[in-house]
């Protein structure tokens, strides 16, 4: 038993170094998957040292005195991966402290006028209704989108003035010494993030929507090709591509839950000052549309993965070979859109092919006399035409993107740029009533 | 021209009246939409109004003095919605200031022992690694997830008596106060959140994912109506009750941006005192993984909307029979799941019937001569198979947690639990190889 338990406690302490490996291996990934992580840390220290010298050194001490420590807080709290981020609360904070100060220093005058009873009654009451109100205005979403950060700090500086402003005789002083220090903090932060290696939200937004739109263009491409080896030859399938194959096809899921990530950087992009390639009124609310649009395709894929893959499909060649290129195709058309949008240029998307194909595989199911022989791949077959309505829809709304914000490239027409993929004309073949044209009331733009 | 502009004006005049009804209505809403948003914002008024006094009278005062207001500062930002939240800032905020301040007082000791030009120097690279070390902690997943608040005030709390210190002899005095302040701060909100009209992150996420799965079962409860509507007779179809219809058809689309709120429920629930029937060690990773189901049930029911509504399906009244059937009945056995979850009894889920319905569409399908009859309801029929096969592990999940976290009712065995539908035989027929049994690689669980 006392063997047993050394013996456990040596493995134990055996374990530690293969352990603490795998800690650092772990680390290193996190620092290799995005190196900008390890530039942000070193900012935030040299911002910090940068103000903790407002702090330390004397000739500033005597200057601001113990408000100096605001600097540093506000620098720990208002320096943000992104520059909207920092911009975000720094502007928050800047406004909400000037606001709350003044109305702060109202109170006090207010509280002093009813006498040495009634000021703390009042002071009470009034930070007791402030803070309730302000606190409940965090749930409205227009506010808890932008302002959230501000009207925190507007309680805050609201409860503290009214407060203290009973002992500190200085308040007016006082407030002075805490704008300055919190503005000298607040354009610390607000300089290095801009200048030192700067993150864009924009930025990211813009890669992260495009990104996405890549992740379905693989997956397409892929279920071609795993089509083709799962109803054809099976020797060709070996294990390894597969593998490949598989993480190539899986990729597509990270788009699914991706909103929350593209709602905060598109609420940062908003506050950051014209970069780049990115201009002042750059349509940031298109890319939350284009990024529904592909959530929406994202999700279709996913049954379409459900369906098929469980599937051992014994279709005919043919039929396989018109869904195998619909869904090529679709993919490249993808393909060709994400870049265009990397590269900021028009976009100008082949969905022509995708297009005829899927006319192509009409006829074939038209004239096939035993459709119970094409039976497994009707489903997929029916999705990769819903696909193609959103690739479509997709193509037209990184169009308008495209125009909005003013990409270079091809001047397309209106006509041109709406009309690359026609609606699929409905109602005089039973099995084509699937249209791949997008039904408006599934756009989801939120 | 000046009329113009006088006239807009007074239009704009007389706009405001109703653009300030409108506002009021909007916060109104809010408050009717969960009205313990009200009590929340009532709740921070009072911890603040009480913190303030620690601050404000004279005695108080004496004892606690500047540092008073790390109460009032503590209480605005540690006070959260949820119990959850305010304890994981709470106790973020306590540990990390206990442990940064200490950190503090060493950094101190060590720079002193460098003589008075070597002070700055030291202190300011210690401040600089620490910061930049700690900033990139927050970047990993585990760190992010629950301490990041923690992180935030360590790099503060060290800064702040790393560069103080140089200034303030009596260092550990007002250490002392600090953490006193802070405690009585933190303290407070704890009390006032835990027993103050309680809102549990736990019950919430518990409720988000019941209700989750209850919008499915609507939707699928709500689709054989549909389907019956468009197949069959068009006079039973008057709007009022297709608007309804579509509302209710509709409100499964929030479960697919489900999964960032219940992320953050779970991360906060895991905080949480045992309350209710919720005990301490409440399996709350499981709700994830019911969770994922649910938002991969809803992708295909998107496919399903998608794809069926728009389509004018023509089908024999024998198979639209048999789809709706397999609709309705899948739809009220998630409701009886969503039901016995919500009241914290185990399920006991009855696909049977919706499995029965699923055999006889193949039947049907099996003995129909002319498939391209039925082919455009094919797809639906398809895809409703694959969300019986989710309902089954959804099924099977709300097993797992009622057994986990012990809820009341019938004891059933592990074949019963888990076997309630058998999957789906499969090979014999071309059309069934789309399997009911769900696919282990599909499951998200994160």
């Amino acid at each position: 038993m006392e063997m047993n338990s050394q013996s456990q406690e040596k493995s134990y302490m055996a374990s530690i170094p293969s352990k603490l490996h795998e800690f650092i291996k772990k680390i290193k990934k996190i620092g290799e998957e995005d190196p900008r992580r390890i530039i942000h840390s070193t900012k935030v220290g040299l911002a910090l040292t940068l103000v903790s010298f407002f702090y330390y050194f004397r000739p500033l001490y005597n200057g601001f005195g113990q408000a100096g420590m605001w600097a540093v807080l506000t620098v720990v709290v208002v320096f943000e991966f992104t520059v909207g981020g920092t911009l975000s609360k720094s502007i928050n904070r800047g406004c909400a402290t000037l606001l709350a100060g003044a109305l702060g220093v109202g109170a006090e005058y207010l509280a002093g006028a009813c006498g040495e009873k009634g000021e703390p009654v009042v002071l009470g009451l009034l930070v007791f209704s402030l803070a309730a109100v302000s606190t409940f205005t965090r749930f409205i979403p227009n506010v808890k989108r932008k302002y959230d950060y501000g009207v925190l700090i507007f309680i805050l500086t609201f409860s503290l003035v009214a407060v203290s402003g009973y002992r500190v005789e200085q308040i007016l002083e006082l407030a002075h010494q805490r704008l300055s220090t919190i503005l000298i903090g607040g354009a610390t932060c607000m300089i290095i993030s801009i200048f030192v290696c700067p993150v864009w939200a924009g930025r990211d937004l813009h890669f992260l929507v495009a990104g996405n739109i890549e992740k379905l263009a693989a997956f397409l491409q892929g279920f071609g090709g795993e089509l083709l080896a799962c109803g054809g030859d099976e020797s060709s399938k070996d294990s390894s591509g597969t593998n490949v194959e598989k993480s190539l096809l899986k990729s597509y899921k990270s788009v699914l839950n991706s909103k929350a990530t593209e709602e905060s950087l598109a609420n940062f992009a908003w506050w950051e000052p014209p970069h780049g390639k990115f201009k002042l009124k750059h349509p940031w609310k298109q890319y939350s549309k284009i990024g529904g649009l592909t959530r929406e395709c994202a999700c279709l894929i996913e049954s379409l993965n459900t369906n098929t893959i469980t599937s051992k499909p014994l279709a005919p060649s043919e039929f396989t070979a018109q869904i195998r290129q619909m869904s090529t195709e679709s993919g490249k058309a993808l393909a060709e859109i994400a870049a265009a949008m990397k590269k900021m240029r028009r976009p100008e998307a082949h969905l022509q092919s995708a297009k005829a194909a899927a006319d192509r595989l009409r006829s074939v199911l038209q004239n096939s006399s035993d459709l119970q022989e094409v039976a497994p791949l009707l489903v997929a077959a029916s999705v990769l035409i819903d696909v193609i309505g959103f690739a479509d829809a997709i193509a037209a709304a990184v169009g308008d993107l495209a125009r909005e914000a003013g990409f270079e490239g091809v001047k397309t027409t209106e006509a041109h740029r709406r009309g690359i993929v026609s609606p699929v004309d409905d109602g005089e073949h039973v099995v084509v009533e699937i249209q791949a044209e997008l039904p408006e009331k599934n756009i989801i733009t939120t």
